[in-house]
């Protein structure tokens, strides 16, 4: 039996009844293998995104490592505000202000180097709600159905506003995806020789911030197909939905509502880091399946 | 019998011993079918570039097309000195009107629409001096080399300056390399909802030209794992093979060396367009297997 982890309904029956209709050798919405490109947002779609996303308790511990070299940092902003979870401050304080947490936590090292600081951090570091690894709050049923897809020759890809070395640190482990399967945001990179051996570098400057319209950009750059199937959960995912829904033959948008405060967060339009609403309103005009974590998912966490 | 279109010796030999080694499993040196990524330079390492690259010829019949519209064009440069093949105008006049050249015949349109028009002129377009079809200028040994890695659990990448989208049209059919392992120059893309339908717009705007150093920072963020094998044969190339060459275990980097004036042409130094001169004097020291056209080729063309 597919997706064992979901519950019968509308959502798990459009998603089995789309794979059937894809892959049905002879018959008129046959996509081959090669076009079979299934696209998922990470931050709340794959995996926990509440009470802050992952990356951003990553950002955390990052900071307190520059802080126990250097105590001032942590009377300074944008460091202050983060570390005190002010994100109220840190929205206002904007872009700007981002961009030089990520230069300072994220950048000045190899890839090589941010790797093994990423794996490091993943090997132990916990949700602070849940208790368990971070890497262990991905979602069950999106898990199975990921194989899923796979199983039905679908190439499944990560699409995500998140950093895309800290996501390729652990996507392979955590949802089967390979490294050059996962888009994100990514600081720009520098090719140098030191001491005879080369390597990139991290440079703090932004490469791209792969949020909204920029995620289809982004599939357009590294794909360079249009998915037939994407799911994400919120209104910066909404892009790469239409995107994929604008192709002609079968076509699916799938939409994560975060309905279920019991196992998980209840939440939507008031999620400053990262809102569902018009997706949500729209979601019948744009022909988006809604998938509701309360009643679609038999389990949330393994 | 593997690579029947090589002749025997030094270049061939150090191919099917690497690839040998890398794939015996529980040997010292064996690397996972994951890690097994190879990058290909596509111009003059996978098909022709003499006397200009594919894609200069291509835009020539772009710009002629402009011309059609609007006879003024042939007078203005860069478009005058493109028409004319007066290469030496065109270098002194740089980027900006290359830049120019670009976004007047690749851009302000669609993907798909690039897509259809790439497409038709692969259908038609013929190579002047061979009179054969341009995606018939393909080198057999290379494409042979290419099938003979992914047989061998290889993954096989281009990367290229040439243009993304230009290769896309014809690296699966010419390569069996299918979309998303192709990575060149681009231009910045927009997303957009026309009519109710979702585009992504190629803008006149350079997101990437894909050389040099470049190469190994777009390694780096389109596959995100250093590769084990390089082919180029210019010093374009160089980057792209120094960063393949700076991993830990086995690796190999091959320049194929333009030394056959007879069945193809003879060229290195002096090639304005894509010059080889670091590369081919820094060999032995960087550890680059020469590859002889002349030599090593049984074949060239189909």
């Amino acid at each position: 039996m597919a997706l064992e982890s979901w519950n019968d309904g509308v959502a798990k029956s459009t998603i089995v009844d789309f794979v059937a209709r894809v892959t049905k050798e002879g018959a008129v919405e046959y996509v081959p293998p090669a076009e079979r490109v299934a696209v998922f947002d990470n931050d709340g779609t794959l995996w926990c995104e509440q009470p802050i996303q992952v990356q951003i308790f990553f950002l955390i511990d990052r900071v307190k490592e520059l802080v126990a070299n250097d105590p001032s940092v942590k009377e300074r902003e944008p460091f202050k505000a983060l570390l005190e979870q002010d994100f109220a401050t840190l929205l206002r304080l904007g872009k700007q202000a981002a961009m030089e947490l990520f230069a300072a936590t994220h950048a000045g090292m190899s890839e090589d180097e941010f790797e093994i600081i990423a794996r490091a951090w993943f090997a132990s570091a916990r949700h602070p709600k849940y208790g368990r690894l971070f890497k262990q709050c991905t979602y069950s049923p999106q898990v199975e159905l990921l194989g899923y897809l796979r199983e039905n020759g679908f190439k499944t890809y990560i699409v995500s506003g998140g950093g895309v070395d800290m996501m390729r640190a652990f996507a392979e482990e955590g949802y089967g995806i390979a490294r050059e399967q996962v888009i994100g945001s990514s600081m720009k990179l520098r090719f140098e020789i030191k001491e005879g051996r080369s390597h990139l570098m991290k440079v703090g400057e932004l490469g791209s911030f792969d949020d909204r319209e920029a995620k289809a950009a982004n599939i357009g750059l590294h794909i360079g197909r249009r998915p037939i199937l994407a799911f994400g959960n919120s209104d910066g995912d909404l892009a790469m939905m239409r995107y994929t829904k604008g192709g002609t033959g079968p076509r699916l948008a799938l939409l994560l509502h975060h309905d279920d405060g019991e196992r998980e967060f209840a939440y939507d339009r008031e999620f400053k880091l990262s809102p569902l609403s018009e997706a949500l309103d729209k979601a019948i005009e744009y022909d988006i399946t809604v998938v509701s974590m309360k009643r679609d998912w038999k389990i949330v966490f393994a």
